[in-house]
């Protein structure tokens, strides 16, 4: 099987509550996202997708998603899409970086070595474990009763997993999860995700503040180093994100 | 699909030269094999291979192999053999360790994979990368002229990498590594394994003995620690074999 | 003194309880037993005997037990069984691995080198040090208030020192180590033993929720650095146990 | 002062020998360049430029850079470009990553700065240290003899330091490095740079073979901590080149 | 420029509060601080000041700033003052050591710097950030209940910021540390500084004996070393100060 | 000055109060001392005394200094005794280890060098600094509520620092600690000294039990690994005496 | 058994070759030999033996072995001396530290179990491995051409492994090592033991000046830490001996 | 006794060569010292020296030393001299840092106390161990061929040992380094002293250079690390000098 063309398209992805707010301030209306379809010889064609969180969450962001594209198409016609090792060497060759540009052209491979294979791809990434999972919820960063408020409603829907956006002044910070966590029983998960929005004297002053409280803390601040240093100062179940973007 | 039947194979593999000989005096003449058949209902047979070097070499053995499998077996009927991930989990909670057991069921289930997806396993694995890779030639442990003399024949037959076996009297090994070096075209390459047939003084006086030699280190002692050791203590590049054992 | 025959017996070992449960639901009814009995030259009988708790608590089975025996049986017709380094040594030779086959070949030795000796094991393993010792008493896995329960028969009959099987349902464990606790004396011991059930972040929601009780926390987590982990965010005295398999 | 205008030209550089060619292969003949033009509402206009060797040089590419300034141009607009630490931040805070992209607009702000303060850039960089400095001449490789020779002709016209293209076939290189300082006198300073074209024991066996030439190696292999293992095996100084992108 | 002539002034700060008094009893009534004017033949005049806090806080005095401006001054004469990095450069090389002597003569180089720049010197380096911050205020050490009372004042006129002086009487620390938090509310800061006034087992009781306290600790013992064994035992934020005299 | 003649002498120190009772059962009734008179051509005489706290307490004993003093004297008559460092380093050469033995003669030349000298040791040891200092009261290991009343007593005659001997059963140590605290005012200072009388699991039970007690913890456990494990696990401030041996 | 009497003899041990000499100009002619013999209700008698090789080479005196079995006897007698495990316990609670003093005591002990049990005491210690093992002979320290010479004679009968003593001026020390070898065939072994005689820069000039020489460096310098930094200079095989006094 | 003046006297200290040449075109013809007289009420009169190598070889020079002197004479009027320990101790909390401003003040106190104790300062500071000691001599930088030729100079007048000032031109001193070594019997001893005048890279090359010359290297670059990072290349003795600056 052989790549013939490689198309690109720019897609809006406007959000269900109107706005999602969180650390600093950060807000988003409308995600811009990309989507590739790769076509064959042998008439099948893969779809991938690579949706950045804006362009301040992680080092990625749509337009230079489309122009990595464009950079690395050239180099993929003639290819063997479903031979997924070399095909991601010759990205890593023919581009150095920039690994969220070759995630969307690697799905779309992936779709196609499950079409040639008439496997799902989950089956051939190493096998479908199970039939469902359970899904949390985010809150969106509001005022605390505002999100004690919100809990409550997602609760009645079913939800007994939530994420707190906090991240943002520590003392509201505090409030919020005390908040949070006095309207859950005591089987349901709270997470309080900074995002990054604390500073390493902010954070330590909140993990003592909720010190007697059952929560996870998410990516307190923005270093790796710096949140090892939180982690230490607490018993806190604990959560990093934004920090963990490779296997290495 | 559904695994239905496993069935188990003693096989003999009688060596070509007549015996292999290498570190401590140890040598073998027979390989004593093991060969499973995993049916399934979907009518693909998939088969898988477990062949230890002799009981001494690693921690496996021809008879516990088939034995492993006969307990392994009554957990695997029934299940589906392309899922490779959850069959190996599946494994290793019905039986702890003991992974040379599962590397044949876990080859004989890749093998049905391969046939369910109507790919070739290199591809399934990460897709193939070349069309054809250079050998190299052991060379059974003997007298060192008598092992030169073999590197000659080797050669001529187009042979151009050699792993020497040494591992034996140090004074001696020290012999067999210029005898062969001695032979050899600059761009030939030469390996002495050892295969932890050394102590670390005994090492440690070879590598300083063949300082000058061009000419690669393979598994000098029994432990990590000691070949580490050795290792820092000379600049040849270094092979380490029996103890790489897992990817962990 | 020579080894001159080996005899292997299979042996069922039910439970008195009827059953024992731990972490993650496993059970067990019956134990599948090994003995072995060295009989010598010198009219001596030794007798060992390997007992694994099923095949899914350490790298053991039962089957496995009996095919090693059977692996290094001829090595050891002959030998001098009373030499326990050689004859360690020579079966570290012929096998690698599998210590569990070895053990119980080890413990027949022993025997035989105590008869020989007209000395207890005791005393050629370094000397007896006292008369009499403790015991405690392992509480299967049940709801929180049967355990409690069963905890208070034991207590009557003497016992003052209990290991509660927890390693399920995190938020139902807290309730065992409390009730467990609540019926106790304070000099009483009380271990809860997660037998590796845990993943991390129940092991560090646990621990903090029984922060202010007096219990030794055993085997939390599977891996030794995810129990290091945990043991780092608490002060509870802490047992490992799975994890320690060797002097190493 | 603040900006009101953002221009962006793509520049092509033809290399001056035709070619120029290093590890794995590796060739060029002109360069992509990108050149920005910052205008402000005070007069000044700066200028900068960021040329990347490739695409696969190091993670950056010519059309990436042209992308990237058009995603924070509209952030600039309006912003005083002399505040450089200012504007930094708010280009991480804009786009996370991409650093190659900001460079350009970057040093076209210390343009402005530097026509705003009547200062040359090196001044506000921290001052002027000297009136002239060394140049070395990189040697594209070649086969041996003829880079010997064309060293001859620089050594001619009066350059004292050379940098050989190395990183192809180790035994090649091994005779590139012995035919160049074979010419040269011992003051002369060498150094043979792979260009992250040796697998570590191709490495190992290089420095090993010129154990006795003065000269340099530089950028043997491709992750820090492979060069790091050759340079803990020779006492060659060593230059670090690809893998130094950050100051942290 | 050039710089032509180097003045130096002895100038006193006598204390607004007649006296500052902090940890073993130290206090100081008046400030000697030293101004020095650097002249160049441009025309401009650069000032830079050093007013070390007695010659028992830090590793440096008021004498010897004027001391090591007279052995310096010499030097610099002749030289151009907007250079920085040259000018600090060569101030390193004309005396080793020292670098509270050269604080005062690199500030009168920014200030000319400046001048010839026509930029303010916090551009210069740097840029601007923002127009204001907040101040916090040192509490002079007095009897507990008397240190309250001050902070009760000085909130009035708007701080929120407070820094006790301790590293007296460790009893009495603690009650100074609850008599101030006491009189504040949640989101005003409270920072404790013993400036190294305890020692080790000092300060492990003190920071027990507030471990429900929401107060900052700054700088409890006198070595790098005892703070970090310090910080370890406890969650509160951590600040050091007179240790951190370099960027090294 | 020279030494002439060396004299030692055996003397009876019985105790105060009848006996002195400290971890594992341990006690005393009368310390057996050796008391060593160096005498000199030039008129003075030199003492020092060397008294262990029985054989069991560190690894000196009373027998043994006598033993070793008489291999040492031999090698000293003759030598300056003024000449600390070479008379030192002769006895260190004439006898490895054993530095318990030396202590008494090298504290009788200290004294003939204060009476040369016509200065009193302390000064020749590096000045005296002040007048007085505090003493502890050791309060031998009793009942809980008698060592609690003991305490009151020696209170009242002005003792404000006691040092409790647990280290005995731990559930009895921890009501020792709770009973002495009990008594005292916040501003007297309470020290456990364990003597190495716990086992690890002990002793973290222990430090947890009396978490929020004001008193320091001595000497837990045997081994300085042990200690340290202890330690990280508690913020009580620490104390660490039998193994501090050296000043390595 | 029980122990009824403890007897101590002191024995000479004339030197064959009348004296023995090595680093830094030590020698001996006697050694001083202390023998105990235990006597139990048995009817055994074990024999003991502790030969230090004078004060200076380990921490141990033939005067302070005779002391410390007086200091420790009346603590053995009634005890049964095949527990081996208690009995030394026993011992290290009655007498911290002089492990040398216990060493004749364990040894009778070994003695009298052996007899109790009809074993040897190499059965008893793990099992005997072999019937007979090389000498090397130790090469008192002479001028260069004496030790040569002296090899040379023991090598006529039939010694191959030889141990020179060095430790003296590194000059001539240099010069045995050269000396030393030449008569050597390239099969036998020479070891140059220092014993602890050099400084650390002379240690690094012998192992540098004898680079090319096939020979084994023992205890060069006095600490471990010495010795470490000259192993880590050299590829010489490396042996240690006075820095290894315990199994810790 | 007690402190009733001080007296400070500036003296010139011309070089008996006329001048002193070393790394870096470093070069002096006089010295800058320092005396101070320290007088007390007991008529003894106390002197010591301060003589920094220029203000450019260690934090320290000539004007400093007075007014450091000046700052502290105040502090030192009526006290005890004798007292080394708590003298000390009020100059470091009287000024911090400035060690060698105390170090003349220092020297007198250590003569006063020797004069009042009729003591020699040797035996007060430990006892004097010999009665003489070898000098080395000090070779000022020059042209190779002329150190050389001094080196024989002074070897007729009897030196043996001598320190090369080198730290110049790398390729000079490689040559300075072989022309003196050749000159020299196989017992003298040269080292070669940079006082951190290379760069790593000229470090890393020299020591190559003379890899098979017996020389020690003494501080070859300026800072810790970098000198390490050379010493771990070379298996050269080795000097540090100007990094050693405490006991810390
Ligand atoms: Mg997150
Ligand atoms: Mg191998
Ligand atoms: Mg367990
Ligand atoms: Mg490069
Ligand atoms: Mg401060
Ligand atoms: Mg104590
Ligand atoms: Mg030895
Ligand atoms: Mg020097």
């Amino acid at each position: 099987m052989k790549i013939t063309r490689i198309k690109v398209y720019q897609v809006d992805l406007p959000l269900h509550e109107g706005s999602y707010k969180w650390s600093g301030g950060k807000s988003v209306e409308v995600f811009d996202s990309t989507v590739v379809a790769i076509e064959t010889d042998a008439g099948f064609t893969g779809h991938g997708e690579v949706c950045p969180l804006g362009p301040f969450y992680l080092p990625a962001y749509a337009a230079g998603a489309r122009a990595g594209v464009g950079e690395l198409g050239p180099h993929l016609i003639g290819q063997n899409p479903t031979r997924l090792g070399p095909i991601n060497r010759l990205m890593d060759k023919a581009l150095q970086g920039h690994p969220y540009v070759k995630s969307a052209l690697d799905m779309a491979c992936w779709d196609l070595f499950g079409q040639a294979s008439g496997q799902s791809v989950c089956e051939l990434l190493g096998g479908r474990y199970g039939e469902d999972f359970h899904l949390y919820r985010a809150i969106s960063q509001e005022a605390p009763e505002e999100m004690a408020r919100k809990i409550s409603g997602y609760r009645e829907e079913g939800y007994r997993r939530f994420q707190l956006k906090v991240g943002g002044d520590p003392n509201e910070d505090i409030e919020r999860i005390h908040a949070a966590r006095a309207i859950l029983e005591p089987t349901d998960k709270l997470v309080a995700d900074a995002n990054t929005g604390w500073l390493m004297h902010e954070a330590a002053r909140v993990v003592r503040a909720v010190r007697d409280v059952d929560v996870y803390i998410e990516q307190p601040c923005a270093k790796y180093e710096e949140n090892l240093a939180i982690r230490r100062r607490t018993d806190h179940p604990f959560v990093i994100d934004e920090n963990i973007d490779s296997l290495a």
